[in-house]
């Protein structure tokens, strides 16, 4: 019954939208998650509404729809449709949409790509043939130029034709070219709106020269440094130049929400040994592989610390009160190190902490390690004294404990920013490293002191 | 000597500022590097320089300054120049940097609210009056409205005059307000540019109502959610509306790149038990107090699950063996309820996971947990058997992993969602909760099935 309804009200909302279309009622995200939904619910419904979109938001839509979505609808979409789709898209979701469809069929998107027209052809090679994190790979090339000798008006006028044409969207600046059709300047829309239309933007630009100076970025930059200089300067949007200084497309405040985002996650997963790549795509096989991997290394650290125990089972033997509260060491030596470690790994990787101030983020990390090993240490010689009644295994207790928070706070610290400074990501593999050694060196003390001063 | 070279080169650099002001060669967020690097070097030379720098360039390096580097500025700036500063600001910024100063010195930044004028006051007030979540308190106030009876050339007649007097900053829309001063379109500039200046936007916005109809935020809208609106929707500014319909104020892309990150940050810092609001702060007591807090919870949690092996002190005393192996399971236990509880986390907070789909990821999750479960059980079985050449303790080690997978990969996913659902952040104190299971139950299988099985 329930699902029945949902169903009705799902198929409703795509008969208004087929129904009103041009009257610009709905965005494409909208539809995009009503199709997700359909395609939980109602298979069928879900090919019949798909093939019904119209080619000029059909991209859009299958752009956002997961793997498996988009697996579905190629099943039902026409060669014709599938390219007139791709051929309504900005060069960038062009390439990504093409992407997609490459991963469930090579076959498909080599039609697609034979059926789209030189231009459309070439932008995709041209955006395919960066690196995954080099700002080209980002940029869309739909950008809106004047040469410096070209008057405001003309300017103007030839902007209402492309803007008619529905060649250019969302454009907030006028890129300004220079003789050699190299960039010379940025200006804005509410600039532009302002000056003397008969004015030509050489005469402009010659007075206040600096006003307009724009920044740009390199086709090849990183595009973490992008996204770092979009938040720095506060910027909308940003030229991408190649070597020559040609301007090769725009990077728009959008792809830096999803750059952000992209970074943060990945620096999320990277630190619990999960990889951002697979995750997303519901496919349990290459995800239990890809956790696998991590997850044997922990096994690997987790069998060397306990052969760190191993040592010790002769005293473990005589006192197996060692043996309940040796985890405790370990357990809140790790607990410790991860917070220094991740707030290390963010704050490298958010620029916040560099070449320069590493030593007082050190120095800041050793005072809490200190301060609170000693409290714990305090605490924890306690609570096993009240438990166990022996005071020299509540010393033992206190000191691994000062010791271990001591080194999980040096090397919470010290293991990412060793990691930048080899130039790898500082997230990655970070955090089993210091479980290792929190783990293995809390049982080391723990039993190594106890074996000396008990026995 | 090096310090001596850097200290010479960053004072160049703030001296050619100084020479050249006017020609806007230096963006503030250089200019406030510089400063906090000559900070840490010479603060007499720092203090020199800050006391030089002019009022419509100095609010905004303060606000990038860190605590201790305001402090300082503090110090040696006079009230009327911190007045002057603030109000060069725009309202968001003004009302952050009072609130920064009001931090330091709520005197100061009494004596500075007193000395700002009525308009400025009531800014910020309404900007502090609400909530730190709400959309209202991270929107500025300056806009740009036209009521619907205004032709187009009277608006760009008004811009005119509002930017050369400095009032308005990066505009790319005007808000279209109608008879009731209430919101009824927004036009981007780009659109703006092509209109017929005699039309009144009431007559172009009658012809096409629905390609104009604005997206708004209220007010008191969940910032987070505001983030997503703009992510989803690849926006660059949203006007802000109360409750009435009025115009309050806009959110804009360098807004929302903040957000992002931040809210990305506290993610993490919350899966590792940290406070993102006072990390970023420098106060190692504060630091300390606010690990400590989760530290105790860990301390907690590590006797109780010590409490388990307090059960099994007799069988492990006739088989050490059982204390040395018992952490690997406790270990890869935690490690896989970690993998999937990061995952799980990141998309819930992305919205990618929800109340509609949350059975899909627990479905992927068990898969696997179920499948890893399998193949560890098995390499640690082996690994142990080889280790100490025991049939039974391998066979026990193997059981014990494949539960404790299960275990963590179905808790590892099911706290953050049943987080979510009583609506509390599925970040906080779910990794702690998390690892107290995973390790309690750990030992319990592992140890009790050997009490069962061996003895």
């Amino acid at each position: 019954m329930r699902i029945g309804r949902d169903i009705l009200q799902l198929t409703d909302l795509l008969e208004s939208f087929l129904r009103n279309q041009g009257e610009e009622k709905f965005h494409y995200s909208e539809l995009s998650k009503v199709f997700k939904r359909l395609g939980r619910l109602d298979k069928d419904k879900y090919r019949e509404y798909i093939k019904r979109m119209p080619t000029n938001i059909l991209g859009d839509i299958l752009l956002d729809l997961s793997d498996r979505n988009l697996e579905d609808a190629l099943e039902v979409l026409s060669l014709k449709k599938l390219i007139n789709s791709i051929k309504h898209l900005e060069s960038d979701d062009a390439t990504d949409l093409l992407e997609d469809i490459e991963e469930i069929s090579e076959e498909l998107a080599h039609q697609i790509m034979e059926g789209l027209d030189n231009k459309n052809q070439e932008e995709i090679q041209l955006l395919r043939s960066y690196e995954d994190d080099h700002a080209g790979a980002y940029m869309q090339l739909e950008v809106f130029m004047a040469n410096h000798n070209e008057t405001v008006r003309n300017t103007i006028e030839r902007f209402r034709v492309l803007k008619g044409n529905g060649e250019l969207e969302n454009i907030s600046s006028v890129f300004i070219t220079g003789d050699y059709k190299n960039l010379v300047a940025t200006i804005s829309l509410d600039d532009l709106i302002l000056f003397d239309l008969e004015s030509p933007f050489k005469e402009i630009l010659s007075k206040t020269p600096e006003k307009y100076r724009s920044r740009y970025v390199r086709d090849t930059d990183d595009i973490e440094e992008v996204a770092k200089l979009f938040k720095e300067y506060d910027l909308s949007v940003l030229p991408v130049i190649d070597a020559q200084g040609y301007v090769m497309g725009r990077i728009t405040a959008d792809d830096i929400y999803d750059i952000l985002q992209e970074l943060a996650t990945e620096q999320m997963y990277n630190l619990a040994g999960v990889d951002d790549d697979v995750e997303g795509e519901n496919r349990a096989m290459d995800i239990s592989r890809k956790r696998g991997k991590w997850q044997f290394l922990n096994m690997c650290t987790a069998f060397f610390s306990a052969s760190v125990i191993g040592q010790y089972q002769e005293t473990i033997e005589v006192l197996p009160a060692l043996a309940v509260l040796m985890p405790i060491v370990a357990s809140m030596g790790g607990n410790t190190g991860n917070q220094a470690l991740t707030v290390m790994v963010r704050r490298l990787g958010m620029g916040e902490v560099d070449n320069t101030n590493w030593d007082q983020s050190l120095a800041r990390e050793m005072i809490v390690a200190v301060t609170n090993g000693l409290i714990f240490a305090t605490l924890v010689g306690l609570g096993s004294f009240l438990w166990f009644d022996n005071y020299k295994v509540s010393m033992v207790m206190s000191v691994a404990i000062l010791m271990n928070f001591t080194i999980a706070g040096l090397c919470g610290t010290l293991i990412p920013i060793l990691l930048k400074k080899l130039n790898t990501d500082p997230a990655v593999g970070s955090s089993i490293l210091l479980t290792m050694i929190t783990d293995a060196l809390g049982f080391l003390i723990f039993l190594g002191l106890a074996k000396l001063l008990i026995f």
